[in-house]
């Protein structure tokens, strides 16, 4: 088939992008089942070589070469129009886009300030002075910084999953009975939480019973496939390996 | 066919309800053209007495009664399944149903703040005093205190709104290449806003020009069936019909 999946990794081969699960969701879904290129930050050079950008996902598809995860997304629907649809049509496709926007923007935008100051430890050793650099100089302070307010700014964030959580109680899923493209793309968010820090987004006090129900039924879809890889490391390391500091969840 | 349309209506035959613009447009879509009973306020005995609660729209079908501008969608889209579909398919009314429950508690909630000061206005004069009590005392406060501030919160909803202008910027419509009922519910909004106040929330200062020109092809739909009926009054008038003030939009 000639299908190969370039994939963020972290440290010791942890699954860390939201980007890259949505796609490895997307392609559960289609029930496609590519060579997996595990990919670091400092692996730029070879995802700038095969795709003229920096970021992962990267699908190669018999040589034909596709970034960004949303143009993924569509390229695996009309490249395999027989399989499983991740949009059910023109207008799922649509409104899916939409969705796509607001997770990324407003969802995906608000989690950062909840788990960026974890995150930097469950990327690999060697990445991680570089995510520091480029993440400090994207929000104007370091991680910690940035994180410091998070249990006061958590209600916030809650309340922008309102439309999740009212959907969720009528659905069991964002798609409608079956899961689907929109549910990969906003699991994708939790799940980058779920591995990239150990304190939940959604504690039971939340009243997000219907969501964290669903993100449940999400981790558990396609054999487990939201727990295949490790989850949070409950030992901080440095960069030499030496464990600094053990984690509380 | 029997379809009996009870729609919203205000001063001189406006129509003022968002709930009521999306089901006019989804009546649209799927070529349907019920008997419209206009309804007011005032009507709310009429409504009870059919649907066993109070509001509008409500559609009857050869005597089936559904009331809930979702629950009406979706029974078009199931009784009329050989006509142009409102979702296009199970995976798009899923998404439908989250982009339709943040549009009316995010989008909508934050609308209000807008226009409802200016609303008053085009709400028949007989139903004024009922809506101006009821609102009240949902805010808690005036509608004109609840309006003061809309000038230093209009980039805040112009922000919420940030999404739309993504995805419209990359599509023609919200649905994709077509529109379909993602759109008309969150046209809904801007129409209230068209119909409700004589201030475009929509300024060209507002780098929502995607926005801008996706409303007006709304608007242009099924005949100009946006401009169809009588916009913002241009003169306020009190109960017994004098004018009391002149508006500049």
């Amino acid at each position: 088939m000639g299908l190969i999946f370039h994939e963020r990794v972290g440290l010791d081969g942890r699954r860390i992008s939201p980007f890259s699960w949505r796609i490895r969701y997307a392609l559960a879904h289609k029930q496609l089942d590519p060579e997996v290129i595990p990919t670091r930050f400092a692996d730029v050079g070879r995802v700038r070589g095969l795709s003229g950008q920096d970021l992962v996902p990267i699908i190669q598809d018999d040589g034909q070469v596709v970034h960004d995860s949303w143009a993924i997304a569509c390229h695996l629907e009309d490249r395999f129009p027989e399989r499983p649809s991740l949009f059910g049509g023109a207008a799922g496709r649509g409104a899916a886009r939409l969705v796509n926007v607001w997770s990324d923007t407003v969802l995906g935008r608000s989690m950062r300030g909840q788990i960026y100051a974890d995150f930097i430890w469950c990327i690999d050793p060697g990445d991680r002075a570089y995510f520091r650099r480029s993440r400090e100089m994207q929000v104007g302070m370091t991680l910690e910084d940035y994180c410091a307010d998070r249990d006061r700014s958590l209600p916030a964030f809650i309340e922008l999953c309102a439309p999740l959580e009212r959907t969720l109680s009528e659905q069991p899923f964002l798609a409608g009975p079956v899961p689907a493209y929109v549910d990969y793309v906003i699991f994708s968010v939790f799940q980058w939480a779920r591995i990239g820090s150990p304190r939940d987004v959604l504690p039971d006090t939340a009243k997000m019973d219907a969501t964290i129900a669903w993100r449940a039924r999400m981790v558990a879809l396609y054999g487990g496939l939201g727990d295949r890889f490790p989850g949070y490391p409950m030992e901080r390391t440095s960069p030499d390996g030496r464990a600094t500091q053990e984690v509380k969840a």
